[in-house]
């Protein structure tokens, strides 16, 4: 920020440091609490495909220990020949699989006008990486009082990210979760679909109290890095993480969103137990960084 | 386009080459046509900050010998705390430069709920480089059967450009004119703000009928920039230009928006005068590439 | 440059403005000035292949209009298995080119202990790219009292680049000729290889009075776009173009460098035609920008 | 690499998977062992600016369990204007401080001219990140038979770095650790001076027997975030680290080079007890990725 920023609600400074503990100001999404001792797993598919999948994928989430469910109705697709969600219907299908297992459920708004809607059914609004950008959804997002779940813009920077929470806080809602998700740079297409930018994840902390998440899915477009970048993003200090999962049997190629990005659930257990054993190691040691 | 894409509706092989001819399919505003041998100018303020300073550009911008009007009445700024536009009041302003110059006017819509009202004072509707990927407001900009600007994404790619340019043509409405800003790189903050993109102009024209314009003001953030910029435009090939101009005794640093950027009005009539001669230039020699 | 930085022998403030004339420094290479009003055209093959290919190539450049004949013989190669070039055979072969066409030579050298053998044939020495940030040979280069060709580096900022040609001006050395060939971006290859960056030729211009060309090969990496952005180039204000050429009847696929983006002899000539327009109009006008 | 590439000397394939391990060729460094279970520690200053000043960080890396020395004594810089080392004498004072402390020593070489006299007296030859794509002093060091620190160059492919790899690889001599140490973004000169890009470190992994480390000093330029970046650059499965280091009592603002992102030997130890944790959690857990 330079100096003469307006001062941002976003901003650290407005909370005090307590016995040395970084500021963090916690969002709740029902019995989930992000910015304590506990990374948060959020993991579910890219997109809701049918009431089966969703609630197959959502059981192997909680089984292997995951904290919320993940799954987009309304689905922002590059091409507008791609599947563009289920729509209502996938939100229907969302809140039976919170019914069924137990996990709150974050999902994409991506219209102004259907804020409201989305609102009835998710337990926190995400704002995908597109729309950083559009201040209309979140000054929508902002006014429904709902937990955001805002993702950085593939090409914005620290400070439009900041200022892109700045629109959200101004409606007087607090309780955003900021959320990594991989910048595009020149090694697009050759090992990954988007560079993972770790840098930015202590560099945020020093400006603002609120929670940061990580998507390695996104951050690296390839199921065999997810998980080393995944423990990667632990080890920075992330407050969690969200993950994109596909189901045992299912072939990833006729997946019709994201399948080359999505684990299996072995490889989401294996990262659930590196976050449990963070959060030991965060609860043993006074905090620092 | 890989190969097994969808056949595109803004595809160029949809139209014929005639007589070595390139396939444009021209675009009208008003009496303005994008497309054929004359580079349209358009050119305006960044944002309209009241009635005096629109007016007084306007006419300028009429007597330099441009050919059509912008201004931004809804603004998309990346702080919550800039100038956010005048809203309905300045589609007003715009209207009443309109009529006493004779200039068609071209403003952003960046809000799906915003583009019945915006639609009913603008000539042409601009999606702005943020919205590129905000895939409801292309759909109503479709439907509208307003002409369109649609300016690339500062980090889209040619494939998600040409999507984006579907998501409109899809509703019927191929009036699409496609305007290169400038991308994002590492060169970002030295001595530009983005860097401009002359490649997309032949390789974006290879794919579509489209016609393509250049907006200098963006793709350089310097007014020292521009005219050179302008010029190395028309020489690529462009359609025309949008360029954002300041008067003559307004301070730089008092303009609401993007005053680095914005040139007097000599620079426009420079310009001015080096279209017209690439005008006569095209008109004369059998066209290629 | 920051404001504390040296005062660099190759900015532009040491050199008075005169007449309003933009304060170029010229370089001569025999009877060949970069930095006056006529834009010099260097072009040949990427690679000397053999003494038939080179000779017939020449003989081209010279035919269509050309200034300066280029070619490799000692090839920077991104894999040890590609062509690395004919060594001192290309030398030879080079300055019997030159000999043959009466065009002056340009050709890189890449090792600091070769720079006395290749000044021994060559008429001015080429430092490519990836030895932007080669300091030693810079050195060595500034040590040969030949003028010297200076591309930048394909992600080197303008202070890096200002600062490269330092080190050759250190040396006593002020016949540097600075290259605009392309940059590194999020496009690369999708439409191209490089993003051609012409907001950095006005920039540089501002900086420096050394002459300024431009690479539109290395830039596009694709012989459809040389010629726009050529014109492009020239446009902007380049003193000059350095330019892949591949003979008639040879076929792109069997080259052993740089294939893909060399243009035929029509294409050559096309863009001398533009090159003298340019210098007529130059000459005629008072000089700006 | 493309399926008609030659067979790299230095790819995956080569080497057998044995019981699950991942099949990583050791490169031994005097009594360190790169690619084994244990993380190498290298720290130690910039440049080697004096004869104190050098041994009384050897003697905090030592202290604080590092592995190995680092230090510039030919130092390539931007402006030839810094600091560029003391040259032979400060490959005197290295070796001094291996002798004081018992830690090997790797230092920069960027003239093929001195690959000789550098490998006197350094244990590991290191290749810049300006010099990857430096052909002739890859070669130099590949015939010295000394072991080779190569860093990725700032804006290079996995591809391009493979194949310098290569080049070394063909003079017989496999002795070769790559280190990523950021690239360059457009998040440049915000909150970071390169991106650190790990999602390299496994993409690199799975196609070579290479032992990789990372440099977080040069891939954030910020002391803040070493420590941070340094844990996740062992979470993701690094095999080192090399790190920048500053005394205690020095006044980062007076240091000749990287006064910005140089530790202090507390940060040093806290990484040091990371890597310890991590090579003992390695040597428990049968490994995987």
């Amino acid at each position: 920020m330079s100096s003469n920023a307006p001062r941002l609600k976003v901003a650290a400074e407005n909370l005090p440091v307590e016995n040395g503990k970084r500021p963090i100001r916690p969002v709740r999404v029902g019995n989930v609490e992000f910015g304590g001792n506990r990374p948060i797993l959020i993991a579910g598919p890219c997109a809701v495909e049918s009431r089966e999948q969703t609630l197959e994928i959502a059981k192997h989430v909680r089984d292997a220990g995951g904290d919320m469910l993940r799954g987009g109705a309304f689905k922002p697709r590059t091409s507008p020949y791609s599947f563009q969600g289920l729509g209502e219907r996938g939100l229907e299908i969302l809140a039976e699989a919170r019914e069924v297992t137990g996990l709150p459920v974050v999902t994409e708004v991506m219209d102004p006008r259907l804020v409201d809607l989305v609102g009835q059914y998710a337990d926190m609004l995400q704002i995908g990486s597109r729309n950083m950008h559009n201040y209309p959804i979140l000054i929508e997002a902002g006014k429904s009082g709902k937990p955001v779940l805002l993702k950085r813009g593939w090409s914005a920077t620290l400070q439009e990210w900041l200022y892109a929470a700045e629109y959200v806080a101004l409606q007087g809602n607090l309780d955003i979760v900021m959320c990594e998700r991989g910048i595009r740079t020149f090694s697009r297409g050759e090992y990954n679909r988007n560079t993972i930018d770790l840098n930015v994840v202590p560099a945020l902390r020093a400006q603002t109290f609120l929670p940061i998440i990580v998507d390695p899915s996104h951050a690296t477009g390839d199921d065999e890095l997810v998980p080393p970048i995944a423990k990667a993003a632990l080890a920075v200090g992330a407050d969690g993480l969200i993950i994109e999962v596909l189901d045992h049997h299912i072939d990833r190629a006729r997946v019709k969103c994201d399948g080359a990005q999505s684990i299996r659930p072995p490889a989401l257990e294996e990262i659930v137990r590196e976050a449990r054993w963070i959060e030991t190691r965060r609860s043993e040691t006074p905090a620092s960084s």
